[in-house]
């Protein structure tokens, strides 16, 4: 963020100008103690809250429009993995200061990503501090229809939705760990910067799906969660996981490392029974979002990675952790 | 928060040990993409989201069973404020390290109040940062029941609950603005370390009280929300302002500034029809909580500041924001 302090807004300046909207779903929106929303009959609300600090979730001189969207869609990443619509969500914001140019581009584009998913802006909270964002996101599912970690069960296939891995390979571009030709990086720095919360496919997943959850913080580690609630295991064919062009022609050990432990992507990882393949490649089609079975469901616990040849494959790393982590 | 970085606990080991408990109320809690809640038939949701940030809300060596504590009792009095019922709340944490000493007495701090208020932790976030916490809150009102800003009408009186100033006035000596004699910084400082939310009192208002809200920011600045969102105006009697013993001992600048602008009381500034005043004062006597009348709704604009003679009062300051305040 930018270091001019030349224009002092006030807090409630700040939040009427940027903030601000009539809101047409919600009873009430910004502006009094609390946001007032209704129940939707027969469905449950869905809540997720994320929070992201500079320097560790995004770099301090990122493109304030690009953190808006990805602050908003790694958000609304958690609704698609249950399956929930997208409803309305707060933000709270700390700033060093209130810089408008640069609180109207981040409004921009937080807003352009809800108003595409009918999530209205309810309520929120600013203050001064190092640059930080926390969201919380309300989205409404039919009862008993979420997808949950803890629904997988053995022989189901696993799937995941788009490909995996680029955005972590850009952002090894931008640490220096390596360089990519600049048309490789352009293509895959937008699925760093601006990634595109897969909610059609959650909720279009309802009732096919067993168990589901987004990829932030990288297959292995991700996928070991729903192992780990559902108590099953999987075997995972390391060769299948859908990669980009770019990804494809890295160097294999990168390939594995970005697809198997990159974080960020935000797609979708998610069982379903072997006999509903038929309809998940239905969905794929309908949503125009590949769909590509990696793996299966097994009793024995524990993950088994193999490579195509259905030859043990030798990959050590794990999934992100924001304390084990330098 | 102690430099100390012996124990180095994993994100999903600090989340189980310190903030996973099994739901009562929730349909899912923590420990999946998103926590589920069933609405409340009849009623709506009201939703409330602050933050806190560690030398901007709270000292940096703040003890952490009393920063749990009033992380969540700021949160709690916006659900106040608007008479709705504690229901739920997520946590975002940023944290420099995972030092479990100080997480298990932050946890401790802030899972009692949420006892007391029957108020469920569903999910949250945990990341390494500055230290910063954001809470997002839910309670239950009946419809059409919420105590609103924009609901002030010309004649109502202006209720007070508990007493004003106590806050600022320890903060001020912690700042060394002005000294305490220590039988009196020891009454005042729980009001700053440890406030209490009117969660019950928010509730006994509902169909008595017209507007409603939480004093945060100084009474001057958070009535002026209520005359700005009702468009009307008040008579504000500064000789009324209800006042504890210590308060009431100090030289009368320091009492104006601290009953008029000190935030962080978290009492709750309400107005009622003239005719309600027993039901108020009974609301009072059953919860043992003073409710004093210090002034009356006009119809037109603006705050009037007024003497027990009825002559205008001269204070000049006004509510704390978070960007024009140094």
């Amino acid at each position: 963020m930018p270091a001019s302090s030349s224009a002092q807004l006030s807090e409630f300046d700040l939040i009427r100008r940027f903030f601000t909207r009539p809101a047409h779903k919600a009873v009430l929106g910004v502006g009094d103690d609390c946001a007032l929303i209704e129940g939707r009959p027969g469905h449950h609300l869905a809540i997720s809250t994320d929070m992201l600090v500079s320097g560790r979730h995004f770099f301090p001189d990122v493109a304030p429009r690009a953190l808006g969207h990805k602050a908003l869609a790694v958000n609304l990443s958690d609704l698609a993995a249950m399956g929930a619509e997208p409803r309305a969500f707060t933000l709270a914001l700390a700033l060093p200061e209130a810089e408008p140019g640069w609180l109207a581009e981040l409004a921009a584009g937080m807003l352009a990503l809800a108003d595409a998913h009918g999530c209205e802006l309810i309520g929120g909270d600013t203050t001064r501090g190092p640059l930080t964002l926390s969201l919380t996101v309300f989205g409404d599912v039919p009862a008993r229809m979420a997808l949950r970690r803890d629904a997988a069960r053995a022989g189901d296939d696993i799937w995941i939705s788009g490909t995996l891995g680029d955005a972590r390979l850009a952002l090894g571009d931008c640490r220096g760990e390596w360089l990519l030709p600049e048309p490789d990086f352009s293509q895959v720095r937008p699925r760093m910067d601006t990634p595109t919360p897969r909610v059609a496919l959650g909720m279009a997943l309802r009732g096919v799906a067993h168990a589901a959850l987004d990829i932030s913080d990288g297959l292995v580690g991700d996928l070991g969660h729903i192992l780990e609630r559902s108590q099953v295991g999987a075997l995972l064919d390391v060769d299948a996981l859908p990669r980009s062009e770019v990804m494809a022609s890295q160097p294999e050990a990168r390939q594995l490392e970005c697809t198997l432990a990159g974080g960020d992507d935000y797609e979708l990882c998610f069982t379903a029974p072997a006999g509903s393949r038929d309809t998940v490649a239905a969905i794929g089609a309908r949503l125009r979002l590949p769909l590509t079975r990696v793996g299966a469901i097994t009793p024995e616990p524990g993950l088994r990675l193999v490579n195509r040849e259905g030859n043990p494959c030798a990959y050590t790393g794990s999934g992100f952790d924001h304390f084990a982590s330098p």
